[in-house]
This record gives C-alpha cells, structure tokens and sequence, in this order.
C-alpha cells in the first residue's frame, strides 16, 4: 500500500481543532471526509501536531495509506475539491517510504504566535491573532523567551490534561520581534508539550507588559508547577508553520532546514501535542 | 468646529464599498452610525480614496467636522466600541486644522494587491488574496509594471463610470515582488482613476503567466481604448495602505514618507476615486 504524506493548509477557527470528536466538527474528520469521496477508501490519517480549537496551520503534515498509486497532483487537486468550501487546502501530496510517520518522523516542529500590540482592535485578520491593548515591550519579551529556551522541565507550560510521559522538552528556539503594531513568536522544537506555545507566550507577555520581571519568568519555570504559569495566550493567534524530516524522508517543500538534533531523540516518544 | 482626521482600516469583505448606497450596506455608512451613537451628531465624513466592493482599507483616510471638541483618545476608543462588531477600526484620531481634507489635501495614495500564485486555493485569507493557481514569472509582472510607471493617458486602464476629468496620470511607482507563493505589487501615485489598480493588475497578470509580452503591455497602454485592458483583478486582493499629506498637515502614523510631488498637482482637481 503506498503511503503519502500531505502538506495541509487550515483556518482553525470553525474547528473544534484537528482531532476527530463525537459532536464537533474537526479538521481531521474534513479531511478524512474529502479523502473517501476522492479514493472511496476510509482512511484514517495521522498528522505532526494536534492542534486545539481555533488554532491555525500553514504547514501541518499528516500521513496516510491508500490501496492503489495515484498521481501525487491528482491527490492534491481532487482533495481540494472535495474540501471545498471548508477552510482546508492541501498544498503539497508526495509518495513516502512506508517508515515514514507524520508524527514519529519528525525532527521538529514550528509554530508562530502573532500579537496585534496597538490600541485598536483588529478589523483585518480578526481571528489570526490576539489582541493586547496595552503596551508590551518586545525587548523585554524576548529576554524572557530566552530563558525558556534549552532543555527544561517544562511542567509549568504543560497543560493538566497533557498526555506526555515526561515533562522534560528542548526548546530550540523561541524568539520574539516587532515589525510595527505586531510582535511575531516563533517557537521550534522537537515536540512540545500540551498547551506549551500558549502557556509561554502568556507568561513572556506578562514581562512585556512590565507586570513580571525576567527573574519571576524564570523563577515559574523552575517551580514545576502548572499553577505559576501565567494565563494561557488565546488559540487564534497561534499557527503550525511547518515540520521537519530527516533528510532520508525528504520534504521538497520545507521552509525551514532539516535539524537532526539527536539530542532530542528520547522526547521523540511523546506524543507530541499542539504547542 | 474642531476638524478630525482619521485613519481606518476595515475587511471589505462585508461591504458594498466605502461610499453610501441606498441598498446596501458601506463602510461610510457604519462609520457615520458609530459617530452618531457617539457624539449625537449626524456627520458626513469624507474619504481619500472610496473603495469598491470587496476592497480593504490598512490606511484608509478621513475627515469629520464635530461641534464640539473631544479627546482624540476618546474619539478613536468611543468610535471602535460603537464600530463593534462591523470589521471596521479607527486606528487614529487627530485633530487637524480646516483648510485638512482627506481627499483634497492627499499628496500620495498607497494601494497593495496581493496575489496568491500556487495550485493550492487558499484556506487562510481567502478574501485577502486573487488565487492565481497557473505559474506567474513574477520578473516578467515587474518588467510590465514599469512600462505604466509615469506620466500616461491611462484611458486603457479606468473603468468607463470612472468620472475623473482627465485621464492623465503620473504613477510613481508600481513594483511586484515575489515572497515563496505570495505576490505582492505596490501602487503609488497622487491619485488613481477608477479601477486603476485592478486594471493595470489584471494586465501585468497576463503578462507573468505569458499570454501577453511587455510589448503588449506597452500596445495595451498606448492604445487608450477600455477594449484593450485586460480583465480585472478580482476586488479581495486590494488593500488602500495608505496616504500620504503635506508636512504641514501633520500625519505621524504615516508608514510612508510624504513626497512632494508638484508635477502631479493639476491631477489633484479630479476626484481620487478608488485603484
């Protein structure tokens, strides 16, 4: 059976998130949906990172096995059509060796968190970011980014409900800029923890806004506690831009470089949640 | 009566365009109620550019007369909470001596069409972007877009209600650039003709994907007939982003630099009507 790995496009915000739910409607279901009325085979597809209601994706990645071959160009078109009108595109379909899985493969994963930072609401792109009215320094954000970034145990960042045997992740990489009213977040990691991006983006808006200093930032990671983390940054700022693959499972259409970052390997058990 | 400037952004998107209509609801309109419901006072406000339907506005600009004096603060805050929830925002209030008028007094228009060049139709922003799902050589759009920078008769490229006296332009600058799957072209002038933008759009459009030359482009804009412009690009793609007024009518938001453009002054007299 070939495998194939799909490149997926969403707007999180008529989804109760990507994972299939008894009474709600999720992006995998649509998906899943959309690959039956194209093949006639029900499929079921497993993808890089589970992203909660409202979250958004540019670059989510999911696998799936289909009984015959098709043209990698068929199974993108059709699928697009049959998702029509949701607000779901699959923007790249490649055949895959049969080890590769969207969410064990992975080598990393990343997000971007977007701020509108000015007085006004937003009248554009209302559901792809958060609104913070009040000033934030971006400076100072982004020094207590980097104290979350390296090998830590992240309970403090962990959602109660998340599911991952150890709270130990690496962040790669969380950096934080202005470009005018929006400050822009991007998070990397092998996987993240449940809830993770939105915890610490809360939590370095917090020093933005001048109400902790770096050292209380610091002092909520080392406490391992979800209690000393600071309220949880709103889904529709939050997006999936892109997962990575060894070189051996290439991925022509990757923005980011491959990372083979072993030392991360062991976090690689965890099911790796949205950020 | 103190004179306010403001400067707006709104998602076209719901909107029959800025300008009132008897039968439909406009971006004019839903800004005139909020004055109302603010000041008790019924005001017409008067814009830089009026757009069309389905075009947004990141830097829209108008002017109101209000019989009292407020606080630009309150201004901009009272007008959002009574804007809710229409995807309309006062970004900024300021009060501006009278000989100020948002029309009159504009010195540059700035216009950004964006065009979404992959097979994939787009899941985020599909009322922000013209799906273009054949290849576009973005190098080939700027070769042609310089053919229609400068002084021109630009008859080829205005809508036939375009109610402007002279069909003479000075277009300073029109540049396309390519970012991954994303093109963005940039308009600049003192003012545009109707359908201006989108007209001249739609015909560099023909000359990316090869249909056309840039010597056609030239014949296009050489011929002065409405007949020989290419289709329109489809309103969502447009954005007003911004204008641009003398320095002695201060404008500190500005994004763009004020320029002294005397040559374009006669073109001033007739009414800026949307790109």
């Amino acid at each position: 059976m070939p495998r194939y790995k799909l490149v997926i496009e969403y707007d999180g915000t008529p989804f109760a998130g990507w994972q299939r739910q008894a009474n709600a409607l999720s992006v995998q279901q649509v998906v899943e949906e959309a690959i039956r009325r194209f093949a006639g085979e029900d499929v079921r597809i497993q993808c890089a990172g589970r992203t909660d209601a409202g979250v958004h994706a540019t670059g989510q990645v999911a696998h799936m096995d289909l009984s015959r071959t098709w043209r990698t160009d068929t199974i993108r078109d059709a699928l697009n059509a049959h998702l029509k009108p949701r607000p779901v595109a699959i923007l790249w379909a490649e055949e895959v060796p049969d080890r590769f899985n969207a969410r064990m493969s992975a080598v990393k994963r990343h997000y971007r968190y977007r701020i509108l930072n000015r007085r006004a609401p937003p009248a554009i792109e209302r559901n792809a970011v958060w609104h913070v009215p009040w000033p934030l320094d971006a400076g100072r954000m982004e020094e207590a980014a980097q104290v979350l970034v390296g090998r830590h145990d992240f309970t403090t960042f962990r959602a109660s409900e998340c599911q991952a045997a150890s709270p130990v992740r690496t962040l790669d990489r969380f950096d934080v800029r202005r470009e005018g009213d929006l400050i822009t977040v991007e998070a990397s990691a092998r996987s993240f923890l449940h809830s993770q991006v939105r915890s610490m983006v809360g939590t370095i808006v917090q020093a933005g806004n001048g109400r902790w200093s770096v050292e209380d930032v610091r002092r909520a990671l080392d406490a391992r506690r979800r209690s000393a983390c600071a309220p949880l940054a709103p889904p529709q700022g939050l997006a999936l831009i892109g997962v990575d693959y060894p070189d051996e499972l290439p991925d022509r259409r990757a923005e980011h470089a491959v990372d083979h970052d072993l030392q991360g390997q062991s976090e690689q058990g965890d099911r790796a949640r949205q950020g």
